[in-house]
């Protein structure tokens, strides 16, 4: 590979023609998702009222390669595939051996990977003649991409926002509805649950736990309409995989292997599909890639929390999912990257760290963004505060590689960037960030609610 | 060409060697900047407190191509060549028998088509020994650009911001800063022509020509300074033409030949650098391609300003232009379209409007924002309130091939993303967007104070 060039540039025949199911390879599964009253494993059926039967056979599949419909890869030519970008500038001021290279998601309508699985859901709801699909999200980056996704197969789409974003930042709302879509804040009056909330507290801020439930019950309560999740679930990480699919393929043209896969974690799709396609070279015994998966202190699943069984809501809707957990009532402190508050972890996450087959790492808040305004300097992106912990990991890897005099390949996920997310720049500009330390006495109260382990 | 193709990629070796300079290939030239006070043509030498020699030397060129250098391609790799897309979805929706393709500048780091001069103005100026560069911005497009291309030259930045944008719209300040740039709100206290007006009114909420005046001062005040300009001159067009360049090899990839050829204009650099190279073949009789230029009916310069002499600022510190014009002491209605909102015209674009080897029109603010919308809704990117003004006139050509039931090709530029422009979009979603009538009366007022036209 000339190094002189700095992106790596795939065509739209490259589009990935299948997604790569990582549990034909893995040598055990996680535990099966329980239901909640019986502690008994739940049968596919019992998601029905939620999903449409296409993801929901996805969810339990055990096929390697899964087709990804023409459809779906017609609409991914918008923008797909994505450059794998050399970081020649980020390199010299580190003045690192180490070579860095990024997969770039930010260039999607939306500006994240989120679209990748929003298109392929908004797909197979409309193929079984779904006419409405319903959503939460907080800051926006899940909302905008469903909402683009229902917009290209002409579904209506409802967004609960939660509130405090709503009110806070318009950026992403305006985008959803620019596509269409119908946003609430949450808690609203159009929902049993969101009702509930504000008889009791008529200025509740909301929560993504809140927006969860008005979302479900929206969905369960209308015919033509279903629910739609934006990470978390095995068919979700499913669809990322294309990420990972391309990337595998760029480096290839690069003519270099990594040695370190880096990405951020909050629900665990992003980095489950830029790094999967790869893990798949370790499970088959072809390659010892190592995984850093990023986290932040101020919410630290998988670093500090419990691989056990827990709820995936607040409100305790969902079933028992198999994960590392803080406990499904521990709220995390207003941290920037809003993708990354989550109580919980994928399924598929928590077990590849639980075996030892991923690393996991966690950063505060201020040297997330030293690293994402380095990079900014550098790279000339603005990065989003989620993808920009996953900056600080390469930074410290690349640092770690200079101090070996080692010429490590650091392959990481830029997952979107971050024009909308400016505040956060500003009050880091100005000094004005708060760090947050590592919550413990909130998370050690939540975990004691933790639901009884099915069968312990 | 396959239909099935979504973008026409280039890749990195075919980043243009070199800029397009119209001028060789034009029948006449338009009439040379004059000395005000003399009404004499303006030697080369009168500019070189403000600018560089290497940037002196292009403005004055009558070479058919400049060769760009070597580390200006190497920044240019960061995101160029960027895609040539096929508007599909706008297509379908429109339901003609037209094609249409967009080129997408948004790519950018910053979002726009201004990093594509920014660049080369920095690394001129670097060139020459020059330490530090000052200019105006408005909401910010240009000034996020040149402070990324200054971060990349290890030049320091200073942008004049006027005041009001300062205060209103953070996203592109905080970006600014995010490079390294110092932002002042203008008018400030750093400069005198910026205490002379904020000793007359505290409160002034600034303007364009009051920021042009502080960087400019500033600039000529300090020794290894100088001042850069983001639009309307002669050099800032030549660098735009990687642009059109580009989308002339895209579309011989693609095997169509335009028919129209449509962009917006404000200073005039994105619609030159998007089809100056196109209209070489115009001017040298191997084709008859239409150029449509877009302008807002509330800063209406080509189809209602006279074409005559006029200062490019409005506290006359420039030479005076031969262009078209609306009085430098017109101060546009604040329409979203803010690269938009500028009394004069490149002198190139003049030329060519009046020649007629150009034709221009002008939209409403409301007209636009529909256009805006329905591009979004089938093509899923956000526009830019400016580049909105040519998908309204895109949309009015592809209509108007459905009516003449012919198979018309029509390219546009798409000149940046509108992620940072929210707060039109929820005006316009809302209702309360205004639509801003021909100022008729303002204007009038404005061309009664232009200069007596030299030697007339």
């Amino acid at each position: 590979m000339s190094l002189q060039t700095r992106k790596i540039l795939l065509s739209e025949n490259d589009i990935p023609q299948y997604w790569y199911n990582i549990k034909a390879d893995l040598p055990a599964l996680p535990g099966p998702p329980l239901n909640p009253e019986t502690g008994e494993p739940l049968g596919p059926e019992a998601l029905t009222p939620i999903f449409p039967l296409g993801l929901i056979q996805q969810e339990v599949s055990l096929e390697r390669e899964i087709e990804i419909p023409k459809p779906v890869r017609e609409i991914y030519k918008l923008w797909r595939p994505t450059p794998l970008i050399y970081a020649a500038n980020l390199k010299k001021a580190l003045d690192t051996p180490a070579h860095i290279f990024y997969k770039y998601e930010g260039l999607s309508p939306t500006g994240s990977h989120k679209p990748n699985t929003a298109v392929a859901q908004a797909f197979y709801n409309r193929e079984e003649g779904i006419k409405r699909l319903t959503t939460e999200t907080g800051a926006g980056q899940w909302g905008s991409a469903l909402s683009f996704a229902c917009r290209m197969f002409e579904l209506d789409c409802k967004v609960y926002m939660v509130r405090v974003s709503y009110e806070q930042k318009p950026g992403r709302r305006v985008l959803m509805q620019s596509y269409g879509a119908e946003v609430t804040p949450s808690p609203s009056e159009d929902t049993e649950p969101g009702r509930k909330i504000l008889a009791e507290n008529p200025n509740s801020p909301g929560s993504l736990g809140i927006a969860i439930s008005e979302a479900v019950w929206d969905a369960v309560m209308h015919e033509d309409t279903k629910y739609s999740l934006g990470s978390v679930l095995d068919h979700v990480l499913l669809h990322q995989t294309v990420v990972g699919l391309e990337a595998k393929k760029q480096m290839e043209l690069a003519g270099m292997q990594p040695d370190v896969l880096i990405g951020c974690i909050g629900g665990g799709s992003n980095f489950a599909g830029f790094s999967f396609p790869f893990l798949q070279d370790n499970l088959q015994g072809r390659a010892n890639y190592r995984a850093i998966a990023v986290e932040p202190e101020a919410c630290p699943t998988v670093t500090r929390g419990p691989y056990t069984y827990d709820y995936g809501d607040t409100a305790h809707m969902t079933p028992l999912l198999n994960m590392y957990t803080l406990g499904s009532g521990f709220v995390p402190p207003p941290i920037h990257a809003g993708g990354l508050r989550y109580h919980g972890m994928a399924p598929l996450i928590s077990y590849l760290c639980h075996e030892g087959l991923m690393e996991c790492r966690a950063y505060h808040q201020n040297a997330v963004f030293e690293a994402a305004v380095l990079f900014t300097e550098t790279e000339g992106i603005l990065p989003a505060p989620e993808p920009a912990h996953a900056i600080k990991a390469v930074i410290d890897e690349a640092l770690a590689a200079k101090e070996a005099g080692e010429e490590r390949v650091i392959v990481f996920n830029l997952s979107g960037h971050g024009y909308f997310d400016i505040s956060a720049y500003d009050a880091y500009l100005a000094g004005k960030l708060e760090d947050y330390a590592y919550p413990q006495e909130k998370i050690a109260q939540a975990l004691e609610a933790l639901p009884p382990v099915p069968g312990a």
